[in-house]
């Protein structure tokens, strides 16, 4: 006698009627589907599904219930946090071909898409049309998996995360009920939150098929600048008293003196190897002017050089281009290591503090970790390279991300500003969220009794 | 042998040892928490409790969990639509005692505060410190209320909503658990949004005892301005290709011809008896200057009238309190009828249709019913003024809501941009919400399976 077959074997004859030959179990498909850009191990799924429409995604939920199959969501694979990594046996339900835009309404500065549908592909499209989707995570994800992480970025600063962008979601629930979870209306008191609820939930309550988000007006005026500073603390405060004095600049971001050298060697560039902020201004150009103006007058304080401008169009997308691939030039800078990133997010008024103490610990440690920061919200990150099969470094790592984590909590920050829990953060919900914990495992419990979705992720 | 003894009785001997003389069951004190400023008929509660802490809250929460005596949370009383009306027989818990300003730090730009201060409270501290708590529906709300309704008012077009606006809450569960929704950050990535799950729940969920609230600086300049045209439909296209432009206006207001006869007749003010905005423009001088000048421009295409500028503070206060006194305005062009404020907001390519027909509607109607408007935000108020005794204005009040709330519903929009659901909008939530209606049930069931909290309110 044979074992029992296995959940995916009992769902696989139902699944094929649904999606034919858009149900793979080819072997580099399945590995495909079984990494992100974490440092976790891969672990391949059962098999691959790829749904081209909110039925087929109702359909596959449903047979999933009754095969008790595990499914877990996979947009672009650009998670850092293990989100779409497939426990044993489960089915990668990939939202790829779910690509289409279904509306621009310039009127109402709106779009909806499918969950597939990536940023980039989505601003294209909008270009032609003076506007922009403002959240800008670096990686080319889907919104669905944005919408699914509560993804920021360099511009959240200015125009908020996923949780200000998305306006309503489509999901398909765990019994196959397709929700709308709001109205495309810039506001609504009648019941609760549905579209916050799923925003941030990672997977785990519903499968996200559609996402209405709020886009702009491509600002009238944009320029860049480069600022460098003698010390780590002049640029946090610099950055921290910008915000503080409501300076609406549209990026600020912080690279420590190791993060220049890997973004130096790896783009080309030439910048000064000392701590650095790129800064982005949007408005008329009359507000930018005045804007920059004043930052440049805070920075004068902090003792900052001079501030060097990329207002051409080229010069500016070469420079958020590099600072888009400051992961890729961090893990350049050790190669064949990996990178386990840090995502801490403080109050601002602690953010020099903390910045500050982990740079010590980073300076001190034999694990190189640049460091880069979204410090106008307090989130920064530190991109540690190690070789996760050495004992000695993962030990190192953990314990350099630890600390940082305690760090962060004590000073009432939270140990994810942007990347999600997935598998590496579970281990400090309890630290942050006390009893409120116990409400999100009821919440859990409650969506998603059989345990269907992205399990052992999050909660 | 007297009947059984109702819940409140069974209650009564506990709670008088939590509470001593701060559970009142005077008659003038039954009847202030038995109405709101709704036309929903007033109901006494079987007692008020006015706890002074979130321990007491607890302790209160759980007697009433053992004694099944269902509990209403109550603010300042300022509810348009009897959120605050207790069931027969309830228990009214009047936060107004929770009143202590817990924390302002002005270098986080946040505050903390218990749920029973009120804006004005809070902002006469704020002031001093050179900064402002933004939200403003004008009536004098608690934050508490104000976290619970969801509430906006005439600064959410630049400023946000109570979602945007609440960073934490700290809530006593239906068990007397205490949990704290969020981490104080600006942004945060670690599990379900449970901050937006309480926000808008109307105290259906739990009782919010302390909310922390983001802050502005106030701005270095400010300046309002009135402009008056022709048609509403003017009005309502100047205001919709503001916002379009992306033009940052602190408030945009609307009101038709006849709220302007009552604001002047209230207020002793003479504005031109015309469709007419008002404007608020916040900034650098620089930038209140060009935002003025460019909203000017999209007026004068609309055939505006000249902007009558009131830069002074106090003519610009004298504004802006005219306008959040509209509803006593109104409510004085009938003396002795009650007035029925409906609430819809509509996608902003949708907004001149929308508020053009249901001018035609008003018009054609016997009941005088004011309109005004968030009209930046695609919301706006018919404060329809009517007596409740008389069936035939009471039939043509309901009327004119109920074709108000289906044509909004038709363009994709909602039954209450602001004043939530309480009694007044339950049954529009079907038509609403559709199957993410029955989520909300589950959320309700799971979260306060006894119905202790709120019963019959927004679900």
């Amino acid at each position: 006698m044979g074992s029992p077959p296995s959940a995916f074997e009992r769902a696989a004859p139902r699944l094929r009627e649904i999606l034919g030959d858009r149900l793979s179990t080819v072997t580099a498909v399945l590995k495909h589907h079984g990494r992100d850009e974490s440092w976790h191990p891969a672990h391949p799924p059962a098999a691959v599904a790829f749904p081209v429409s909110t039925e087929e995604v109702v359909a596959v939920v449903r047979c999933c219930g009754e095969a008790r199959l595990p499914l877990v969501p996979f947009g672009a694979g650009t998670s850092v946090e293990g989100h779409v990594l497939p426990p044993e046996g489960a089915l990668s339900l990939d939202m790829s071909q779910m690509n289409r835009v279904l509306a621009i309404r310039p009127e109402d500065l709106d779009a909806t898409v499918e969950a597939g549908v990536t940023r980039h592909q989505l601003n294209r499209l909008l270009a032609d049309q003076g506007m922009f989707f403002a959240v800008d995570p670096g990686a080319e994800a889907t919104l669905g998996g944005m919408a699914a992480t509560r993804a920021s970025g360099t511009t959240a600063v200015r125009y908020g995360t996923m949780r200000d962008t998305v306006i309503a979601l489509r999901v398909v629930l765990a019994d196959g009920q397709v929700i709308d979870t709001g109205r495309r209306v810039r506001k609504s008191s009648t019941g609760y939150d549905l579209t916050r609820l799923f925003v941030g939930s990672e997977g785990t309550l519903g499968v996200i098929t559609e996402v209405t988000v709020r886009v702009f007006g491509l600002p009238e005026s944009m320029s860049a600048a480069v600022v460098s500073f003698a010390s780590i603390e002049q640029a946090v405060s610099t950055a921290m008293e910008t915000i503080q004095s409501g300076i609406p600049v549209a990026r600020i971001e912080l690279l420590d003196t190791t993060m220049v050298q890997a973004v130096n060697r790896y783009a080309g560039s030439e910048h000064a190897e000392q701590p650095t902020l790129f800064l982005e201004f949007h408005g008329s150009a009359a507000a930018v002017a005045e804007q920059s103006e004043e930052v440049g007058q805070i920075a004068a304080v902090h003792g900052a050089g001079d501030f060097r401008w990329t207002a051409a169009a080229t010069a500016r997308q070469e420079l958020w281009h590099a600072r888009h691939h400051a992961y890729y030039a961090a893990l350049a800078l050790r190669p064949g290591s990996r990178a386990w990133s840090t995502d801490v997010c403080v109050p601002l008024s602690r953010l020099v503090e903390c910045i500050a103490a982990t740079h010590r610990d980073l300076e001190s440690s034999f694990l190189p970790a640049p460091l880069v920061g979204h410090v106008g919200d307090g989130n920064f990150h530190c991109i540690i390279l190690f070789d996760p099969e050495n004992p000695g470094e993962r030990a190192e790592a953990e314990r350099l991300n630890r600390r940082l984590v305690s760090r962060a909590l004590d000073m009432e920050g939270t140990c994810s500003g942007e990347h999600g829990v997935g598998l590496g953060k579970r281990q400090f919900l309890q630290q942050e969220h006390g009893p409120a914990l116990l409400l999100m495992r009821r919440l859990k419990q409650n969506l998603d009794p059989q345990g269907l979705f992205n399990p052992g992720k999050l909660i």
